[in-house]
């Protein structure tokens, strides 16, 4: 029996993962990440609903429709997580357990990355470690949603 | 014969009024507030147009065809409020009156929530009523309409 | 039977209306505002008590003594809006409901003009809408007063 | 032989323009931008591609298929200019020469229209040349791309 | 023989201690603090002068009546604390020892609260002990005045 | 046959001059300042209508009749230059030619005192020559008066 | 019978008091105020437990020990007022009341010394007042713990 | 035979884990944490190197032994996280893979907790996880070190 | 017999008075006021020495010249006022009294000529009286030069 | 017949072109950047009068003459388009077309070189297409001229 | 016969010089920094008094060691240097002339590193020149020594 | 044989050094200056150029032949070190080592000095040391054109 769905969302450019800027983001592509959380998941019964927007309404929409039928979610926002109130007010009415994950580490990159509009509205957040990050991220969540 | 019709147009989270933190917003949606526009807006003689959006580019779009047919309009830009120069580039091309709305008192909610881009490029601004706020919004349009 | 006094405070410099910047605040004058809302009331039962100062010190004072004996309040602040702690710690000791209104849009003038240190302690704020901000003020009122 | 195609990008309310605040804007409509641009990439043997989007996704998605397929783009982001992170996200992907063009002068206008989140990641700006911005453009890129 | 009067100038608001706010300022009444301050300045041979004014030009015309005829004096500005530049001109002209007293912790509320133009022309600042910070002035101011 | 009147609208602690900091304002009293007021004033067929208050509100009122009646105005706004949206107003409102005054260099003293909300408003600002700077305005204003 | 200890703890440099700029701190020195403050302390039947030290750490520790054993605590910060986020922690988990006191009024010096990270987890502020600033403490301290 | 040694720094006031504001902080001690990670460790071959200090100094000396004998660590600088340049100095001389842990989310807290200084020196930041932010810190560590 | 030199040293473009920006500057040319200054001087006994220079070294000198011979002097330091710390340097160097005069009221126009170097180094500042700005400010340095 | 001149005015280490940090500015001289703007120039009946000075005062004048007798003038202000108010002031004066060049894109340098004084008082801005700038520079001018 | 002691005192992770970001710091060791200093000093008659230490407070007793002992003093406060209002305080007391040196040019490296709490309570400041700043620093201090 | 010359450049109103402000500068004079660096220099086999200028386009122009034709160079930039890009992109074209000099120390005085532009482009900073600035200066050049 399945614990539950996790929501894995992803926002805007990293649909190019793997040929973006690799210095930064490495070669790894979205659908790599996607095998590894589905995989790591399963160990735990748990699904995955895996989703990559540019549009920032199209990521409101995921966060509503995640809140609404999953255990857990993971968003990462890309560049939107710096200037989306948006999304935080989205977060904030889920009331299911969330992680914010990034694969760079956005504070050792400009100044305008430091600033997260969306920490505030999650459990915990998670960067610099690449892919690693989201699998990191389900074995939070599967602690959180034991915990409840 | 109808006075014209006031478009009503809003922002991203909106389509979750009623479920959404109740205690900001309260037990309302947007089908009751429609409803109660609809009515409110007959008493003199202007039907109403209804969008939400959780797209900024979609209410943009929305703006720009308010401005080619309706009478007046009112925006409650939600999150977008607080971000979006585009918004008041949009509503500037505007010629009809237009009232922003916030069903809460954003002013006395986080700081970041205190500044909108939208106000400048509107008649007046109503915040902290509820879904009154609409239909004193009807209101105020019905005057300036008559006005011009 | 009267529903109760709401009591309406005008800043300083709002004695001068009519002639005052007319091409800002129109050609209305602070008797008229008053004779507008005593009218608009009555039609709900309201009556109205009706003050202006240019005194910070005699509006806190008008304040306390709306919140002794009046229903509900509106609250036009002039240029202390931008400036008084005061004011705002007046209205936070009053419990009946309390509308903010201005008669331009604060907005869309100078940036000193964008901050209200009175809005935090207010049910709700209406600016932009010239006299008649203050007959949707008593609209609202009469609305929170039935609610409570 | 054509020398390659280059992407000519526009953003929010674009679509608007010979209507759109025509003291700012002029009377030019896009399609005429579009006409004078094919006419005088031909003159270098260059095609072009060109978009319009109100969604800052769409803008996005559009860069990216840009640094896909064209030898060389133009981008005039419109008021995500000044609110997009995620647009220059999206251009530091791009490895084709850009240019960033806006109608007017933006530093002559408001203060949040003089910061630009996309100048750092473009090869040059051109801005308050009207719709001749393009064709300038155009003529910098020809020379960026030879040079290459 | 008394050893002089000591003034006491209690700012805007005041008036209505125990009424207002008493989560944050207790059930005491100015009138309370004046018996109590009375009682405490008679053992060291002191008599009081008790004031309280919600205008700020009447507290200022209190400030320079001290300087002329009192041995010492304490201030508790109100929400004038931190907007008044003019409270502390009347200050910086008395040359009599002078203690400003808050009956809450200014410190651990609201960020406008935290900055007093009154502190710098001060002998000392006390805050945070409800109507004891009072007697603590009058003991302090009477060490200054032997001391000087 | 009077050139009219100049008001001369001293604000808050200058009744105190002369004793007030004398190492910054020196030992002229204000009713030394109003002679010699009136002595040069009447030299150019002037008279003068000479005003303190310690009352912000007071201030704004004696303004409003300065604008009803005289042919110019002198302000010496005290502490309140540094503070006051609403002295800014009144003036504002009055059409006859005004001047600032300041006894002090305002701009060699503390940060505070380098802001002022008054000089936008007026036609002009002298500072830091003592009471010889009314006697300064008194010309200005009898150049101003006589370019009308 | 004893009412309990108060801890005493002060920070850097407090050592070298009157050695130390004796035109700011006098020429008490921290033995003198030891002395000062064990007897006053005895006269309410409290003892005292006085430490310095010139080491953040070292005061962490202090606070914490306070925590675990005393009736109450009065902490001089000293510089690390201005810059110890680690104090502020400190003296928020501990559940006795405290209070701060500066020898010198920290708001008539340079304006780094102008915010406390302390104020807001003690009980109240006292500052100005030299070595009686202390005794004054013991005095509230008693009271708080009276209340209790 | 063990991958090596990973040592586990903690700042000040975290002996105190368990008593100290257990809202915030939960009711797991120091101890706990301790074991847990070595239990962790093992499964990994990795041995564990804990040390707690309430020292600025300590902490920084503790870092330079890490980087001198460690095969990776994790810092949890406490409240030094937002204060100290000195702790950042002493990462950035450490080549060793360095993960900064935090128990709270430190972005839903007081705004000065927002900032480290610590970040842009590690590989990777992980916040809001409790203890188990511990056991994630070495999950990566494992994985930076075999990649290595 | 004279009573000295009074040196009257203007900025950068003033010597385009007259033909520049009319609406702000006026038609007087900076010859028509060098004519003012001297026959308004003559008739205290004071000869002029009139300088203009577009060059902040040259203006420099000028200073140190008039600091060396000069009675008085007269500075209108054009846009060098808004950014020049080496004219502020001079101006400290000089004993003679000097005075700050600007045509236009410069705290009516863009912000960044509200701030000038220079006004703490003078005497007195007078702004916005247009040609006869420099008459007074000849008046004020006699005053100045008889008291000294 | 000639259509005019185009004054082409370079600022400070302009001189330097092809030694200076070649890796941002290049290696093309200021003598080729003259013969490529005489030769375009010429091309449209245009001559060209080139100017380069270290002097901010020496750059005024020559914008002042380009004003008396240019039909168009193009301006590199080097380091003091950062700095000058006083270029600014003098562009105001100049009633021809003007273009703000830049060899380098200035906004993907270091911050203090985002902010132009320049550019509000120009016709448009082009900036980091080396020394081809210069000849669109003279393109935008004929259109301007043109249309005049 | 010795013309006095100088104490050089070293802060936080100075103690790794050699194996600390060589890039930075270079190869030599605070021994070899030693040894130079004592030779140094030895040629104008001086002994030295050598320290390092990772903590501030052990820092501010070495500044207070040498107030009481020394003829002078440097100090390089490392990372301190940034932070430390504690440091700044301890030179204060101190009498004897004091030098602040810095290896590396602390105004090229980091924002945060340009600022220093140190600087305005030495005699000067010394810093780029690495091991060398301290020779520069003993010379500075004999000639100050020798000059009181 | 010579080992090179040294350029020492001097900014605006060091040529009055010895007569301006001297509790700050002193009573040495420039010339003073001159003799004791072209002593000291020769010392070491270097000859000396000595320059001063109040205008900054001259000194660029000196700092621009110093690249040309010294060894090393030595910069007190006065006032402009505060306020000139132009003067860093001279530095940073020169690529001879380079120090910057001031003869008090500029962070013990107005905060607009604590901040200089030149800083960044050379390679050591002293200040503090009166004219014994110049001849650490000159050591420290020896030493890195040695190192070279």
């Amino acid at each position: 029996m399945t614990s539950g769905i996790i929501h894995i969302i992803n926002g805007p450019n990293l649909n190019k993962l793997g040929q973006r800027e690799p210095d930064i983001y490495g070669h790894t592509t979205l659908a790599d990440i996607e095998a590894l959380c589905t995989a790591h998941a399963a160990t735990h019964n748990f699904t995955t609903h895996f989703t990559q927007s540019n549009e920032e309404g199209a990521l409101i929409t995921a966060l509503q429709e995640a809140g609404d039928s999953a255990a857990g979610l993971i968003l990462n926002g890309g560049a939107y997580t710096h200037t989306s109130v948006a999304l935080y007010d989205a977060l904030k009415m889920v009331t299911i357990p969330s992680v914010e994950v990034h694969l760079s580490n956005i504070f050792a990159r400009e100044p305008f990355r430091h600033h997260s509009y969306i920490s505030p509205a999650v459990l915990g957040v998670i960067c610099g470690f690449g892919a690693m990050g989201y699998t990191m991220a389900i074995d939070a969540l599967r602690q959180a949603i034991k915990e409840e």
